[in-house]
C-alpha cells in the first residue's frame, strides 16, 4: 500500500483523486494539503479522499508525516514548490510532481537528491498532461539517437490560433478563451511562450539529452499574429501554431518558441482545440507523433496516476493483470455496400427488399456515371446494424441473378466525440 | 555489462547491431545464431558485431552459454521460437523479443515464467515497431481505464489501400509493394489481416487488460478492395483503411481487423506509405495518438535496443545522462514577412532594398485586394536565412515612414522527408 501525501486539492489535485478511486490501485490518499480546507472539503470531489485521511493547511503535517510514502505535488510554481520537494525527497519520500518550471529549472538537483536518497522522482504531467510522451520518449525511445524535438505543448495558445483560422481576431478569441477557462486572467505565461520554453527544456534533456535553461530560450509572443496572418498562411498552404523546436546541431542546440508558419502537410498542423501534440525526429526510428489532451484535470490526472503506479510497483514495467475474455467481432456500424450488376429493371427494389427483409435501413444509394450496363458498380450506405444481419443479408443478395461479382462489406467507423469532459 | 546473444542476422538483427554499437549503452553482443553464418558473416552490418562474438547455428549454443544474460529474439514464428525463449527464461535470462505471434499467443504464460525465474521479458518492438506504443500504454496510460484501441499496425495493408486512393488497382499495387520489400511473394499474413489481428490482441492485453486470443478475432482481407471503392469512399468524406479495433463493452470484447471506410477528420486517415497508428481511448483521458514508422530494420531495432538499455539499467525508468548545454535560437528558415503600410510609390522598392542590403533573398510576394491605402498590408516570404539577419532587417524597415505597424515576422517551417533509410 502506497501512502500518498496530496499538494494541492484544485482542478488536477481533486481530478486525481477521482481517477486514483477508480483506479484499484495499491495507493491511497493520507494527507491532503489545501489552503481554505473548510472549503475544499465541500469540493464535489471531495468524496474521493478517502473518510480517513488528513486534511491540512500547514504542508509541514504532510513533509514530515510517517504514514506518508510519497508526495504528488500539484500546485506549481518553483518557491515554496522546491523546498517542499527538497524536503520531501530528503527524508526518503518518493515524489510525484506535474510542476513543469520546477523540473525545467531545478530538474538536474532534483534528480541527483532523488538518486541521492534512492527514491523515485517521476514527472509524466509536466509536459503534455494526458499525451504520454514522457514516458514514451524515455522509455520508448531510449534506443534511439533523437535530433530534434518539436511540438505544440501550450494548449492555450492552440486554442487560440486555432480558433483563430476561422477568421476571428487575437483579442476576440483570447476573450473567448478566458471565459472557458483556457486561458488566465493574465495570459503572459501562455502567450508569450514561457509556459512552453519550461516544457521544451524538459523534452531537451530527455530526448536530446541537453540540459538547457528556459531563461535561454528565444520566445516569441503569438499577440502580434493578426486574423490576416492566417489568410496569407493559407495562401501558402500553412496555418499558424505556436511551435517548440529544439534540434542538436554541431554539438549545440538550436531552440525557439514562437508561433511559427506550419504547412498543412505537417502533423503538427492537425492540432486542434486545446490539443497537445508532440513529435521526435530520430537518427534510427525516424519521426514519431504523440497526440492526445494536454491539459485539463482528468487527462493530467492520468498522467499523475500512471507515476504513482510506477512508484507503487517500483517495477521496470507496470504490469496490470488481464483477464480472460471472450470475444465479439460482432458490433453495431453503419456499413458500405458495393454491388456490381448487370443492369436491368428492378435491381434496386429486389437489393432494398433483400435489405428490408433483414432490418436493415439504407441511409444513401450512389452511383456514378460511366460504366457499362452489363457491369455496374453502385454503392448502398446503410444507417447502423449489427455487422453480423448485414453479413447475412449480403449473402443472400449474393446470389441473385444479377450480381456479376461478390458483393462488398465494409464497416464505416464513426468518428466519436472526445469523451473525456 | 549486459552479454546479449542474438537470435537471428536478418534485416531487423542486423540493424540491432547497428544501433546498439551506436547507443553507447552497457551491453554488447557476445553470440549471434543464424543459418548459414560464413554468408552471414560477409553482411554489410557484420562489422557492428564484436569481433569476439561467437557466430553458431546451433541455438544450444547461445541457450546454454554462461556468458549471455539477455537473449534478443528476432526470428519471429511460434514454432521452434516459443521453446527457445522458455528454455531462456528457466535458465535465467532475460528476453527481449520482437515476436507477435508468440506474444500474442503465449505471452501469459511467457510472463509467468519470467516471474517465475524473476526475470524480464520485454517485446516493445512486437506491435508498431518503432512507435513506442507498448511503453507509451503499459506506463504513460496505466493510470488510465482504456475502453478501445483502434489503429494501423499493419504497414504492408497501409501501404497498399494508401497507394489505391490515387486510382490504382489492388493487384498492381500489390506486385509494387513486393517489388519494393513491402509485400511477401505470400502476401497472405499481412492483407488477410492475420499479422494484425496477433498485434491487436497484443494491445488487448495491455490497453483493454482483456486475454483474447487471436484465433477468436474476425479478420477480412483487403483484397476484395478496388478501386472503385475509393472513389465512392471520397464522395462520403472517407478514405479506406485496415483498422485493428477492440473494444470492452458490457465485460465482452469486440474485435476485428479489416478494410473500414475511415472519415478524412478521424485521425486513423492520415496515416500513409507504411506508416502506423494507435489511437486509444480512455475513462478520463479521452484519445491518444502515437504513430510513426511501423516496420523495418532500423526503426524496429530502436524498440529492441530501447527494452536492452532497460533490461541493462534494471530501474523503473531509463536515465540517460543528460549534459549541459548552450543553447542558440538562431537557425536558417524561411520568413514570412507581414508589413502593414500606408500606401505610396516605391514602397516595395524600399523594403525589397533593406532585405538585399542584409542578404536576405525575396521568395515571393502576396498582396490581398480589398484593403484601404492608409492600411495596406502585404506579405513577403524569404529564401532560408539566418533569423537573427531577417529580424535586423525587418527592426531596421520597422522605421521606415510608411509602416502603419510593426511588421510582424514568422519563421516559417520546412517539412523534410523522413530520415530513415
Amino acid at each position: 500500500m502506497l501512502r500518498i501525501g496530496l499538494l494541492g486539492f484544485g482542478t488536477v489535485g481533486s481530478s486525481f483523486a477521482e481517477v486514483l478511486a477508480a483506479s484499484g490501485a495499491d495507493a491511497r490518499i493520507t494527507h491532503v494539503f489545501n489552503r481554505g480546507v473548510v472549503r475544499k472539503k465541500t469540493h464535489e470531489r471531495a468524496k474521493f479522499v478517502p473518510a480517513d485521511a488528513k486534511w491540512t493547511e500547514r504542508v509541514e503535517d504532510v513533509l514530515a508525516a510517517a504514514d506518508v510514502d510519497c508526495v504528488v505535488e500539484l500546485m506549481g510554481g518553483l518557491d515554496p514548490a522546491e523546498g517542499w520537494l527538497r524536503a520531501a525527497l530528503s527524508s526518503g519520500k518518493h515524489v510525484v510532481t506535474a510542476n513543469k518550471q520546477l523540473i525545467a529549472y531545478r530538474g538536474g538537483e532534483l534528480f541527483e537528491l532523488a538518486a541521492k536518497h534512492n527514491v523515485q522522482l517521476l514527472y509524466g504531467a509536466a509536459v503534455a498532461g494526458g499525451v504520454p510522451v514522457i514516458p514514451g520518449v524515455s522509455q520508448g525511445l531510449s534506443g534511439d539517437q533523437i535530433r530534434r524535438v518539436s511540438g505544440i505543448v501550450n494548449g492555450t495558445c492552440n486554442f487560440i490560433l486555432s480558433s483563430m483560422e476561422s477568421g476571428a481576431e487575437y483579442a476576440t478569441v483570447l476573450k473567448e478563451a478566458q471565459r472557458l477557462g483556457y486561458a488566465e486572467a493574465n495570459p503572459a505565461a501562455d502567450v508569450d511562450g514561457l509556459d512552453a520554453r519550461a516544457k521544451l527544456c524538459i523534452l531537451a534533456r530527455l530526448a536530446l539529452r541537453a540540459e538547457i535553461s528556459p531563461d535561454d530560450v528565444p520566445a516569441q509572443s503569438i499577440a502580434q499574429v493578426s486574423a490576416i496572418d492566417f489568410a496569407y498562411a493559407k495562401e501558402l498552404d500553412c496555418t499558424i501554431r505556436q511551435v517548440s523546436r529544439a534540434e542538436v546541431e554541431d554539438g549545440a542546440v538550436q531552440a525557439r518558441v514562437g508561433p511559427m508558419l506550419v504547412p498543412k502537410i505537417s502533423p503538427i498542423a492537425w492540432s486542434h482545440g486545446t490539443q497537445n501534440m508532440v513529435v521526435t525526429s530520430g537518427r534510427f526510428g525516424g519521426d514519431v507523433v504523440f497526440s492526445g489532451h494536454g491539459a485539463g484535470g482528468h487527462p493530467t490526472a492520468v498522467a499523475v496516476m500512471s507515476d504513482v503506479r510506477a512508484v507503487s510497483l517500483r517495477s521496470i514495467k507496470v504490469r496490470l493483470p488481464a483477464k480472460k475474455m471472450a470475444v465479439s467481432g460482432d458490433c453495431i456500424a453503419p456499413h458500405y455496400l458495393r454491388f456490381v450488376v448487370s443492369d436491368r429493371p428492378g435491381i434496386v427494389a429486389s437489393i432494398a427488399g433483400a435489405l428490408a427483409k433483414y432490418g436493415v435501413n439504407i441511409d444513401s444509394l450512389l452511383q456514378h456515371r460511366g460504366h457499362t450496363a452489363a457491369r455496374l458498380p453502385f454503392v448502398i450506405t446503410t444507417e447502423p446494424c449489427r455487422i453480423s444481419t448485414v453479413v447475412d443479408a449480403v449473402q443472400e443478395m449474393g446470389t441473385l441473378p444479377f450480381m456479376v461479382e461478390t458483393p462488398l462489406c465494409l464497416q464505416i467507423l464513426v468518428v466519436d466525440d472526445p469523451e473525456t469532459d
